[in-house]
């Protein structure tokens, strides 16, 4: 049986793209949800992943320390990881990979804070132009391959890779055109997004770090998360 | 026949890595370099590359923006882009994903530039954890997998993906222990690599954004590069 290691499910858009790719895959898994601490993580996530980082994925004694290469070595198991089809797939595999490594102000102004609502009182230019192309990659992926999802008929790795942006498009109110606020708000609407969010909200830690960056993004409007424990705060 | 878009040699990280991939693995391409310009690059390399950035292979009317992505769809139609043993290839394809999306302060602090020598005068504690972290990746991997090479006898991807790293320690003489050190010199040496590092000395061009940042990084002690053309500077 795999093992997942995660972090928490409102901070750690890493974690939650190779869990819903697991979940929408039908591939079976143990979940190892490990809140971050107080400033840094790795010592304690040293534990069981190379990086100190989340998510990792065990497979009896191999360890997938990385999100693409846990969905490159769930593609050598299981169908459907990546598009049947290979100008498909070679878009998918681009796209994922260009937001494995990019979308840098995206990732740092609007941080994944699921259950709260915040306001982005000024936009920089830099980040419109992440949302932009955001925006243009699904409008392409949907147009060229029939959707209704980004790279055909069914749920691939790709979207998987996108699925945090769907959580932070509801955050930030981001400016999206109407095709793809449609196709975030079908990615929410999956079972298994809805079951990711369910549990985000009743997460009751609060890890300053993630909690300040998500301050800094503008004015909060609403927080629909349980009410933090204290012993567990921090 | 391929085409492989790339930015300067003197410059373009990851240009590099597709670039020795296809080298090493004797996978013929054509080279289309484009030079970076003052500022952004984005409106220039959109030409070619949906992305704006480099490298970007085309494949006839496919088109790959993403050197990871790169990798993989070479390694669907050439042997040896990953190892062929099940647990190399797992990690091999972890590691390179750790440098595709991590390692910001060494990518940020220490730019290629590989025609200069520059001394860090003062070396920030993040910094000094991303070269502890890539040494430690290195020894694993020549260790486990018997070397020359990260994930065993054959370059592969995974060398592809740090070579750039090799550049950076001559350019900024980093801390790496003997095995780190002897690795990075082994790449190096490679007829490819060799050829890349003589191609980017006789760039007469200069971007003034790579310049800065490599001037910010330290003192500079040497620079082996041809004497600038005004005429392309900037």
């Amino acid at each position: 049986m795999y093992e997942l290691f995660i972090g928490n499910k409102n901070y750690s858009s890493w974690s939650l793209r190779p869990w819903v790719l697991m979940h929408e895959r039908a591939i079976r898994f143990d979940e190892r949800l490990v809140p971050f601490t107080r400033g840094s993580n790795f010592d304690a996530f040293r534990h069981f992943s190379p990086s100190g980082k989340v998510p990792c994925l065990t497979d009896a004694a191999t360890i997938v320390w990385d999100s693409l290469a846990i969905a490159e070595y769930l593609a050598e198991r299981h169908d459907g990881v990546w598009p049947a089809d290979r100008e498909a797939r070679a878009w998918a595999r681009c796209a994922a990979a260009e937001m494995h490594s990019g979308f840098g102000v995206l990732r740092e102004r609007c941080t994944m804070n699921c259950g709260v609502r915040i306001r982005i009182d000024h936009m920089p230019v830099e980040l419109e132009r992440d949302i932009i192309r955001i925006g243009e990659l699904w409008n392409e992926g949907l147009a060229r391959f029939g959707g209704p999802f980004l790279a055909g008929a069914a749920f691939t790795a790709v979207d998987a890779f996108f699925a945090p942006v769907a959580f932070r498009a509801m955050t930030y109110d981001l400016p999206l055109d109407d095709t793809a606020a449609v196709y975030a708000a079908r990615l929410r609407a999956l079972p298994s997004m809805r079951k990711w969010y369910a549990d985000a909200l009743l997460e009751s830690w609060r890890e300053p770090g993630h909690e300040a960056e998500a301050r800094a993004a503008g004015t909060w409007l609403e927080d629909h998360r349980v009410k933090p424990s204290g012993a567990r705060a921090g």
